[in-house]
Order: structure tokens, then sequence, then C-alpha cells
């Protein structure tokens, strides 16, 4: 039984042996020739989502006409424990054996180690790297892009500073002064990977047009792509969805049941889009409707590492430490559920909001050990009973 | 650690031995009169979820002075396999043995198995039997009710007949001719009777007042119940979600991954928006975002019967059908995502509107041996490319 739409999925170009003679692929083999004005790609990030990302790019780079068939991938050189470089060995055998071992990338993904050289000739720039590293990757190009270039921000997060809340896109744009785009949605790597259905969605500002080339360049039979004119709304979403599973992971710890779950993320779903308002009046109530509102929620909050860490956490009734069950559970993969929710502890802070976000706010509470993790179904019945008991209250 | 809300919860007053001395409560004997002002409740309908439902409205009547103690309960009568009537044993155990066993209903919770009798002094009606028989019970209380009743239903299914589909609440309101709500949710009866936290919504049409009367009636510390004035939103949810569940379960026994369950259960969604807006262009959208709405899904597909039959349906490849796989996994439940996907299917025909809801109607032809379990994904491919790629394509 297939479980890939379209008869079968994607199935990357033969494989060159040893690396050689990836740069052009069979497009343009068949062509003869170069384009130039073709769109040319560049992947930076090569952890888990970065290579999932650069497969399904690379899928539609080597079929569609209007890009150029490489995707050069931007790769953070580490060593293996074989003594080989990560970027040589992703070269040679077509997969990232560190981060999502067991899959092809497709011979048209190009590693390159050389962060200044892997985008000085694309005009689409996909990020991928851990939120942390974004500001310093984006000053190390000023002025080595294309003066063309678009950029799209596959990466969860914010920064939280003195002059206020920076969006990841936002940070991109401002540092490099180009326009950035973003892609968010129900999106667990391994099994994108692995092609099983799943559905994104590209928030963009202004320019449909460009918005629908980052569409295009996604989209596969089994990765199914929107776009929504909402680009805080559709970067909130990813963002706030990670403190929503770490109190969901807290009501699966203390064994709350089905019913508790569901309203726990319902009411978390409700701040998120109170807060995104709060942030940004322009937000839609729609965009949460999206995969990167709804259904990402539902899968961070059953399937995601925020939830399991909390989960843990409760367990053992706050007793241990967020950073300690983490470097335990997740083989150095990052939580940002706790993070997130201390700066949104910031944000609501500064403006004197904390008391209508009583989810947020008593997730960072138990976080730090201010409270015990049963303080969560507490918090929310405060929630609810602030508001009125009429249709109202579902528009917050 | 206590896992309920407002100091751990409700506690039946202290129980009487034997069935006496239960019509009047301690309310009124403080206050040594009865007031014929005050409002009656009869609950029509003593299962699973009957039984939850009496014992929160039971709660309320002890302790509010607008409502009399006494909560009639109309039994279905049966016969134990002691020999004795049910409606007896809960009478002299205060339990219901047989469809909640182990929970105290609240010692003013009074058992009746004469339904006329049952309802003849109450004012406020709660509807909470299997849908089949609703219209019969109705078409047995004619004339014999006050005429200033008031009902609201609890009950979750529709009627599809020649001149159209009748909601549950619209064939109590037109049999009996009074006013009736609904009450629906994420509401798994065993949890609420466990005390654990759970949230619900009361729909209404017009009268506010009588809708927070519901509310009052209802609420706990561990139940919070909201009002919103879209009644047919509110049942259709109730009712629609079990055909999205049945979808989710299919996702499960196919082994698709987190990804593909929370993508199946947007597109649901937004079918289930989609089909309601169709039937009554009323339906408000943000009724989606109560309780009601995606609350309730989220426990349906992860916790439910629908669910879980449909799981084992796609284990077996469909090779056993729905009424065999229910009647091994349920012991006599009844699963109602089947029939309901049957009723909108011919919904749909009637209109010519089945290509417009792809996951509707490909639940119902897998549940009819049509199609295999894997048509799902195929179809849900084709659902949102029907869409256009832009903010329009979340408002359907």
């Amino acid at each position: 039984m297939s479980l890939t739409m379209g008869g079968g999925g994607h199935r990357p170009p033969e494989q060159g042996i040893g690396g050689q003679a990836r740069s052009a692929g069979t497009k343009d083999l068949a062509n003869g020739h170069e384009d130039a004005s073709r769109h040319r790609v560049a992947i930076i990030g090569s952890g888990n989502w970065g290579c999932v990302a650069a497969r399904l790019v690379a899928f539609n780079t080597a079929r569609l006409e209007s890009f150029h068939d490489e995707v050069r991938m931007w790769v953070y050189e580490e060593l293996l424990p074989t003594g080989e470089k990560l970027s040589d060995n992703i070269n040679r055998t077509n997969e990232n054996l560190k981060y999502l071992p067991g899959i092809k990338l497709g011979v048209n993904v190009i590693p390159d180690p050389d962060l200044e050289h892997a985008v000085e000739q694309a005009n689409m720039l996909v990020f991928v790297t851990p939120h942390q590293f974004v500001e310093g990757i984006c000053k190390r190009l000023i002025g080595r892009i294309r003066h063309n270039a678009q950029a799209i921000s596959l990466i969860k997060g914010m920064e939280v500073k003195t002059e206020g809340t920076w969006m990841i896109s936002k940070l991109i744009s401002n540092v490099l002064g180009i326009n950035c785009c973003v892609l968010m949605g129900a999106n667990l790597a391994n099994e994108i990977a692995e092609e099983k259905f799943s559905e994104a969605t590209v928030g963009y500002r202004g320019d449909g047009e460009i918005a629908q080339r980052w569409v295009q360049l996604f989209s596969t039979p089994y990765f199914l792509v929107s776009a929504v004119q909402d680009i805080e709304g559709v970067e909130l979403c990813g963002t706030l969805k990670n403190v929503v599973a770490i109190a969901a992971g807290l009501v699966d710890g203390l064994d709350m049941g089905n019913n508790t779950k569901a309203a726990i993320m319902r009411i978390g779903l409700r701040e998120m889009l109170a807060f995104s308002k709060l942030l940004f009046p322009s937000v839609k109530d729609s965009t949460f409707l999206e995969s990167c509102g709804i259904a990402d929620l539902i899968t961070t909050c059953f399937g995601g590492r925020n939830r399991k860490v909390a989960e843990a956490f409760a367990r053992c009734g706050g007793k241990r430490s967020f950073d300690e069950l983490e470097a335990e559970l997740l083989q150095g993969q990052k939580l940002q559920g706790v993070s997130t929710a201390k700066e949104l502890y910031e944000v609501l802070g500064h403006r004197g909001l904390q008391g209508f976000f009583p989810l947020f706010t008593t997730v960072h509470e138990i976080c730090i050990g201010h409270l015990p993790p049963s303080a969560l179904v507490e918090c929310s019945s405060e929630m609810t009973s602030k508001f009125p008991h009429d249709e109202d209250s579902a528009q917050l």
C-alpha cells in the first residue's frame, strides 16, 4: 500500500558516485545550456530540518524550468567520529549521517562549508539554522549576497531586545536589507523525509508573486504548501506553540487525561492569537486555522520535544530542572519552549499584561520552579473566568 | 497533589442510606420550606454521559438557591444480572453500576423509570439519550411537560430526512414546541466523573438569560462552561467531529505519523466549518475555537471510540466491516461517525457538492468498502489543491 501521493512520491535523481558531475542535473543536460535568468537557491543550514528542506527544494529545482538545478547547502563544518569532515561526507554519500541518516538528499544538493561562497550566486536564500545563530550569520553576509536576493526563514523563535520584540524574519530583513518570508507548519522533519503527507504555510508581507515562487519551490505531492498574507501571524504561530507544548507535556505528566489536554491546548491557542494581535493588530484569525496554526500546535503537543521534556518534568514533580532533563532526553537538540516562555513573560511584564495571559505566564513560573506543575490547571480556570460567558470569549 | 481546582472539587452531599429522605436536600431543609419559583431539573437519560450530567447538575442544584435540590433522572429500565432493576439499584447505591460504576451521583439525584412522571414537575429538561431514541421520547412527552419548560440537548448527531437535515435540538423544539439549547465540548464522560479539568460550550439561539441559567446549572470548579449565540455551529461541531475522528483513526491505523494526522484534522476542521456554513450561513468562525470546536475535535481524534474502531479498520486493510469491529471493540456502545458520514454523503449528494468535501466524502466511501483506507490521504491532497494558495484558503 502506497502511503504517499502522486504515485509513490519523489525519488532523488540518479546519484553520482564520489561527488562528480553534480553541478548540472538532468534538466540542464537535456536543455544543453545554462540559463542565468533561472532562480538559484542556497540553503543556509544543514541540520535535521535543513537537510529535509534541501531535499524538498532539490526535488523541485531538478524538475522545474524556472530554477537552476543546483542547490547549495551551507554546512557548519564538524568532524565526524571517523575524522572525516561532515561536508566531505555529505558530498561523498549524499546523506547527512549526523542529522538525517539514511535519507538521500538528491544529487543536486551541493554541500558547501564556506558560507559566503554558498550564497554568492543565489537569489533565493533559505534560512534554517538554530535561531541563536541567525544574527551572526546575517552580519557575515552583509554585502556578500546578490542585490536582488529574496529570503525565507524556516526558523522558529524570536529575539526579545530592549528595543522590542524581533521576529527572525524581521532580523534577517533588517540586517541584510532584503525581503524575507517565512515557512511554518506541522512539520516534524523526519516524517517529511519519509514522504509522509504534510502541509505547510508560507507567510508573506506584500508581494504575492514572490510568495508563490516559494510555494512552488517547496511543494511536492506529499508536502502541500499554502501562502497567507500575514507574516507575523504565521511566524508567531511557529514560535508560540512551543510554549503551549510545554503546557501540554505538563498535562501529560500529571495524567490529567484527554479533556484537560484539549482544554489546555484550546486556551493556549487563544493566548497565541491574543498575544499575536497584541504585538501586531494586523494578524488574522484565519491564519490560526492554517497548517502553521492549529495543525502545528497539534503535532507539537503530541509529538514534539518540548512536550516530551515537560512531561518528564511533571512526572518528577519539578524536582529536576528543564536543563538537566533536556540534556538527558534530547541528545543535544534544544528546547525552545522554555526560553520562549521566558521571553513572553518579559514582554508581557513590560506591558503589565501578565494577568491576561495566565497560561503563558504560569508555564514560565513552572519552568523556573516558582510554581508546581499542577498550577497550570488552576491558572486555566482563572483564565476562562476572566472572560465573559458569551460569544466574545472566543474572540479575545 | 490536587488535580482539581477550587480546593479539591466537589463531593456529593452526604448520602442517605437505602434511598430514604432524598427528595429534600440540605439546602431546602435549612430554609424550612419549598419554593415553587425554583427551577426544577429533569435528566432524560441515564447512560454514561447522562449520569455524569446528572452529577454535575445535582452539585449545583444542591448549593444554588434558584434551583430545587432534587434532580429527577429518567432511567430506561433494565434488569441487572443480579435480577435487580437498574432504577432500584441506582436508588439504593446512588451509583449507576452499569454505565458509571464507582461514582456517586449525589443523593439529590432521584432515578425514575417513569418518563412522564420524571419530567412532570420540571421546567428544565436535559436530553441525553442515544440520538435514535429522541424523536420517540419527545412524542411521548407531548402535552406532558410544563408549559414554561426549557430544554437542552447533550446529544450528538442529526437526522437526515427527505425534507432536510434536522439537528437534534430542532427536533426537540419542533415536537415539543419549546426552546432548546445545546451543550457540547471536549467531554469524555469518565474524565469529568473523575473531576479532571474540562470545558464545555452552551449554544443558544436568542435568549441569553436562559443560556446563562444553563451555564450556571452545569458549571463547577473543574467544568468550565461558556455560552455562544450560535446553536447550529455548536451542535454541528459536536456531530461532524465524529467523521473527522474516523479519518484520524484511519491515519493512525496506516501509521502515517503526527504531521499527517494533524493535517487531516485541520482539513477536517475546515470541512466542518464549510459544511456548517453551507447549512446555516449564520454559523460563526469563532465557535470553532470554543471547547465544542477545536478542543472536542482533539479529544475525539486522540481518545474517542470512532478513532479506535477506525484504526482497527485500517490495520486490517478494510477486510473487516465497521459493524463487526464496533461489536468487538465497543461492548455495546455505538459509533456515530460512520452513520454521520453516510448522512453527510447524502446531504452533499442531493446538493451536488460532494466534490467540495473530499474528506467527508472519502471517509464514507472508505467506511462502505468502496475505497481503501489509504484513499484518505490522496483525497486530502486533492482537497488542498482545490483551494487557491492565498489567505482565502482558511476561510473556505
